[in-house]
């Protein structure tokens, strides 16, 4: 019998990052991922969308009998956690909390600010504010700071070095370049990819936070904490299933998980849409 | 009895633009407008996919018994129009042959290339370089370019006096700033918002072009042909289905419409997913 897979969901493509990450700490585990391509992105729709999507990539991926769910997309672990978790019968882990407990680690050491980087559902929900407030009421000051362009501009192919991404940057950031330090959080799976120009442009001053990596340390010590950690023996496998266009999703997925998935299957919409049978707020 | 609307339809706000035109050629026309701002964007999409959404969004307009379908989007246009016109029972009319044809005659009084500006589906499709084509073999030069961040700019409410705008314009327009001539064919429907900045940064040998306005003028030509003009004691409404988020739709739709619609209104999945039953390529 093959070992039970952690399931990943996604958005789109970026959810990847997180899943690189689980490579990292996880590597005999085998990864089912479904990427909701087909309807990406969620950083500018409604909570109720966000959830019902969310909710209906989830409930594809139980047919591979996962031992626990990662809510990879930043967008759907802040608008629709509660929701995951009532409607599966599985655990679900999301990227909001984890995140939002390295930051508070990583800014009580320098005693800085928490910028809270995402996009503008993400920040629209202060989902990482409340995570921050309940991990510890006396949080230092958090600045929330949408920035909707650095998804599309990761998908178009642009590194740190290029020039828009460079004036996208200094655009968003401009205010945290100051004398104080500060904690950055990377609320959205697809910041890692400009995380040196971020670095570079702020200075040493700006510590940052990546919340992908931070789940996968969480799913890591679940999985140690419930026996449930695969083999050494288990060769981990990536299974990608994509609602919409196969080879976009190779062609940008490979700048974010660096190595070849073991199959990319498009799903027909009959198989994953509709399959929400839960009311959404 | 209420006269016959007109219905447009597109992935999202964007296609405002083009009923800001029918407005202003068209005021006594009453318009239906679908946007399905659930799946938004399409310009990343598969054919398959676009294809899929768009027979959708026509299809739930067709209770309004509209006169003709105007698909708003170009990427719907560019790679569903065959399908559409298949699939529904009224005249569809799209906005990339009555771009094309308006480039060319630009195009030709003043013996300059023909830049084509798109998302990545449209310029994939190479429907615009086609059209050109099919209505002139001895087309100019066409130099295709897709514009991806363009979309999200607008939609985040930039203007082309904003800095990350610039950069975004210079890059992808560098090309074009030459000594010749050039027609350049906005062939998305948040292009126009960023006209006058395109015109700023190429100077006064580019002459542009807007699908959008162009496809008014045809719409009011083929009511004329049909006799199916809009009475002038007609007092034309806009009413508005959207398949997510109202509220933002109305906040980044009036920038396109510079008007209010009579009514925004949101639409359950299933009132238009799954409407298609045709098989899409």
């Amino acid at each position: 019998m093959p070992a039970r897979p952690i399931a990943v969901f996604d958005s789109g493509v970026g959810g990847l990052s997180v899943v690189r990450q689980l490579r990292k700490h996880l590597p005999h585990e085998s990864i089912v991922y479904f990427g909701d391509s087909a309807r990406v992105p969620y950083g500018t729709k409604s909570p109720r969308t966000v959830c019902r999507f969310s909710i209906e990539c989830a409930r594809y991926l139980l047919r591979f009998d996962p031992k626990l769910v990662v809510a990879a997309c930043n967008t759907a672990s802040a608008l629709a956690l509660d929701e995951l978790r009532a409607a599966l019968p599985v655990e679900v882990i999301g990227v909001v909390e984890p995140g939002a407990r390295a930051a508070l680690q990583a800014a009580t050491m320098s005693n800085a600010r928490i910028a809270v980087l995402g996009t503008e559902a993400t920040i629209a929900s202060e989902a990482y504010p409340k995570a921050l407030r309940r991990l510890a009421p006396q949080t230092p000051e958090i600045v929330p700071i949408a920035c909707p362009l650095f998804v599309p501009i990761v998908e178009e192919g642009r590194t740190g070095a290029d020039a828009v991404s460079r004036a996208v940057i200094a655009d968003y950031l401009a205010p945290l370049r100051t004398s104080d330090p500060h904690v950055v959080l990377l609320g959205c799976t697809h910041y890692p990819l400009l995380a040196d120009a971020i670095r570079e442009y702020l200075g040493p001053k700006a510590t940052i936070v990546d919340s992908g990596e931070q789940t996968a340390l969480v799913v890591a010590e679940r999985l140690g904490q419930t026996h449930a950690t695969a083999d050494r023996a288990n060769r981990g496998t990536i299974q990608v299933f994509v609602s919409d266009n196969p080879p976009r999703f190779r062609a940008i997925g490979a700048r974010f998980l660096q190595e070849e998935p073991h199959s990319v299957t498009l799903v027909a919409a009959e198989e994953y849409a509709g399959l929400d049978r839960v009311d959404c707020p």
